[in-house]
């Protein structure tokens, strides 16, 4: 039994960390680490993301048995990593044969209670109602005197639901687990909501997110703990695991029921529809020791990325995952001079370290001087390896190949620009094959947007690291990292794009200038609004019609693209499929 | 108001048609034709499938407002067209600021009601949870003493829902508008679940299904109408339009209910939980005419493929509509003598006419004598153009660029392998470019299901027709093809397949037999089982381990390949995306 007993300051852990979708062994052992050193640290209980033991977003591994099972095991591999404490952890869960998205509640050894999920999202990126049902119940969990509950992600984005239920019920921590995609100042949006939601709840509400890259998503972390007014106490780093140790005063709840008019009437819960809650009693006694005072390291302030330098390093790190995760050790890039390929092999550097990134200089007869004297600038400065192969033979000779199938013009037509584009991809991809580097496409938003990109040719590799970059944040995103050392010779930046594929080639000959083109993109791509809206906003009918031809006949082309950071909330539909995984069997 | 009168026998007719994703003024033009040729049969109702007015899947474009406004002025557009009949079109609807999938009713002018879709599929191929609510509540439509009710799709698979509560309250004829997918032998799965629901609601059960190719998915067609007892009365045609018109006598209603036991218990419904029923009068009088007599043509039996017959159906009818759906008119093969890429040429050459196809060889330094003399026979016979580019001007060129970078051995490695078919690619993609045919891949589905196969190499192309059949059932689809007429020389059958990427390569030398692999994919692809459960079904252990590694890894691969036809109700995951589609603005 229980021993009856009461403290005050009860020490909270969250644990942000980068666990790999299907690398059982990698993220129990990651579990297992940082469960200990938040124990160490005095902490009562200690929070990991929402499915942390399978990775995040498991996708179609979720309908395989033996993924279940072995996520099953798993988290059985977990009951004796801090048995005298509360561990929570996300799994996938199977109750009555429907499986769960879950919250397993770990203590003495045991499972307490598996909170399910109950809004699934299904929009955007997401997928849940695809694999798992909806929870319809909750818990609240009591150790002595706390009271707590657990959700899932989406269930605190929703004013109604368990937590609403949990709070009329009465607890005094809510504890809300995560694996929530970055996109652009997304953090501030979910900083307002939870200010919100804590103090409608009137108790301390911990969040904790995911970090890292999976597949083509990035999580930015920022997890953050609120007291019962909203007020927050302590945040978790962006981009970066991180541990977040917190002490909550839980008298500090009362004394904001007593001050809030809404709890007299909440408390009769008649305005909403209660999901059940189900009351569990942690088995293990009510710590009675003092708190160990907090290292500096701990305590330290955190300040979330903003702006440019939070794109920035939402771009390394979806590249330095996706590298690391898919297997690969480095990179190689085709440079070409310009501002997409100088910023990629930037962030390439950055993400895998200059020793471990190749550029290639692959000129061709219309290539310009300064383009290859650009490129190898950029390399110097970077300290990357620079290598040169000219097209000029191998194109000269598919040429005289393919004249007899008649037609060929001397002047390059389109067919004649893609195969320039394609020669290049081609020996991207043999280097790639016999060296061993992932091959990085520096093709930016804008363009990929118009299809002004050649399919198996400037699209060909294994990330699109700017697949989500519009060209005005390419030229932002590459002032920022010459602020912190300049590397990107001056003249890229005032040299006007062009894909030199034809003699005096520029892109504002097939595009309009990006100043129009990214605020139109940025509306018909992201906002779905029609051509008569974008006319009421002021942009000539002529490029409205020509840009919505070009990103509709585009959709063929960008089905084709390799993966990219996300850094919007729906980018170009859903390129889904099974996740690239560390998943083997046996 | 609506005389007062009865007639028992009421004609319904089933349009079985091939509307476009996004194509509005086609597709109403498409149903206002077939509608007014079913009212000239003397059709009292006419029923469209699912989602008719826009198209199916139209996916991510019902988050566009402007679409589904079309989609409004389209179903409005639809009110003239039968107005002293009742029409039935799939429009989607919104009502109170939420997006229904909606069956309307239309008569007199009128919409009558819009039904909404109760079940929504959120697994395969299916997404709607995505953009639809589920419907609370359903409609039964009074025409004099016709009681009948709609249904959408998915509706019908659940044993309780809309179905259940409308037969429970009493119908004469439950209408089931479609848009349900091909996979081999789906029909008579089908089939056999509507016979039970017809039996079990105790009426009339009429099933109308699309047909055609839209992007990966195919439509079957095999509509079918049942009588209360489940026997079979008409079915629409295979993978082709048809207009199914029938004659209903619903004295027949009442005498199965007098017969059968369970009407008894089913009417107090205590058994189920039913959806609120809400009865809606059709605003036009009963006919009184003489039923007109069916012309021959309407009343032919029609026998639903089967076999491998089903299934050659079903890749002309992807190719063909994909094809034309996209704006392609013509298409290239790269044709290599072996049997896959001779059966890719014998479904284009059925799909487009021999006129609109061209088949290229691409021989290499290993290419073999025969390779050349089988796919010159195989065009000669097919009625195709043949044409012959040697690769290995450019192939020697390339290795001459690419020694400096080192590593390069005499006899290929893998990157040379590839090399050669990035090259036919290339060569491939520009004749695409500069004379306008699609580009169609021939990759089978155990080799792109193992990976082997070259990124940006023979994955290179707008469609992959062969993307879903195993190498077993491209020998058997190849024989089929030959027993109409002997397109495809005997010898490619008899040689072992071979990628001809170095000297005496054989495919055994890299894959288990496919007389051994084919069944193990179907088990771990298409079945999920695990690694135990496969030595379980006597795999060897070590083939076993060799096959789920090179699946896992190809996944890389795979999300590059170009989408295919679906011969499987879960191939590959999922590979989503906004449709390619009519659908351009303004």
């Amino acid at each position: 039994m229980v021993e009856e007993m009461t403290r005050d300051t009860w020490r909270i852990a969250l644990a942000q960390i980068d666990p790999t979708v299907g690398d059982f062994s990698g993220n129990v052992r990651l579990i297992r680490e940082r469960a200990r050193e938040a124990a160490q640290l005095g902490a009562h209980i200690v929070a990991f993301p929402e499915l942390v033991i399978t990775g995040y977003p498991p996708e179609d591994l979720l309908l395989k048995v033996s993924f279940i099972d072995a996520a099953r095991r798993a988290l059985h591999l977990l009951l004796d990593a801090i048995p005298d404490r509360v561990l929570i952890v996300g799994v996938p869960w199977v109750e009555s044969g429907i499986l769960y998205n879950g919250a397993a509640i770990l203590a003495r050894g045991e499972i307490v209670a598996v909170v399910p999920k109950h809004h699934l999202p299904t929009y955007g990126v997401f997928d849940e109602d695809r694999y798992f049902a909806r929870g319809s119940h909750t818990f609240r969990f009591l150790w002595g005197n706390l009271r707590f509950g657990v959700t899932i992600c989406e269930d605190i984005w929703y004013p109604i639901g368990p937590a609403s239920s949990l709070a009329t019920r009465g607890i005094d921590l809510l504890v809300n687990i995560n694996g929530s995609p970055y996109h652009r100042g997304k953090w501030i949006q979910r900083q307002v909501m939870l200010q919100t939601r804590a103090a409608d709840a009137g108790c301390y509400l911990a969040y904790v997110n995911m970090v890292g890259g999976q597949d083509e998503l990035v999580f930015d972390g920022n997890s953050i703990v609120l007291d019962p007014n909203g007020t927050i106490l302590a945040r978790g780093t962006s981009f970066e695991e991180d541990l977040i140790v917190v002490d909550l005063p839980i008298t500090r709840v009362l004394s904001s029921w007593l001050h809030d008019p809404r709890r007299r009437w909440l408390a009769r819960a008649e305005s909403q529809p209660a999901l059940p809650v189900v009351d569990r009693e942690i088995p293990l006694p009510v710590p009675g020791e003092q708190l160990p005072p907090l290292p500096e390291s701990v305590q330290r302030p955190r300040t979330p990325l903003e702006g440019v330098a939070e794109v920035y390093q939402a771009l390394v790190t979806g590249v330095r995952d996706y590298v690391r995760k898919t297997g690969f050790r480095t990179a190689v890039i085709g440079l070409s001079g310009g501002i997409d390929s100088s910023l990629t092999a930037c962030i390439a550097a950055d993400a895998l370290g200059p020793e471990n990134v190749t550029g290639l200089s692959m000129p061709s007869r219309y290539s310009s001087r300064h383009s290859i004297e650009d490129a190898e600038e950029l390399a110097r400065n970077l300290g990357i390896r620079f290598l040169i192969v000219p097209i000029e033979p191998v194109h000269r000779v598919f040429r005289e190949v393919l004249a007899p199938l008649g037609n060929q013009p001397e002047e390059p037509d389109v067919a004649d620009e893609n195969l320039q584009a394609r020669i290049r991809g081609t020996i991207l991809m043999t280097y790639s094959n016999r060296f061993g580097p992932i091959v990085l496409t520096t093709g930016n938003k804008s363009e990929m947007a118009c299809g002004y990109a050649t399919l198996y040719g400037d699209m060909a590799g294994g990330f699109a690291v700017l697949k989500d970059v519009p060209k005005l944040l390419v030229y932002q995103l590459a002032r920022y990292r010459n602020s912190i050392s300049p590397v990107i010779p001056e003249r890229v930046f005032v040299k006007p794009p062009s894909a030199e594929l034809r003699p005096n080639q520029k892109d504002v000959d097939t595009l309009p200038p990006f100043e129009i083109l990214d605020p139109l993109l940025e509306l018909y791509v992201e906002q779905d609004l029609s051509r008569e809206e974008l006319i009421r906003h002021g942009f000539d009918p002529e490029i409205v019609d020509r840009v919505i031809m070009m990103v509709d006949r585009a959709e063929y082309k960008r089905r084709q693209a390799a993966p990219g950071v996300k850094l919007t909330p729906r980018a170009f539909g859903r390129d889904r499929r099974l996740p690239i995984a560390n998943w083997f069997h046996g």
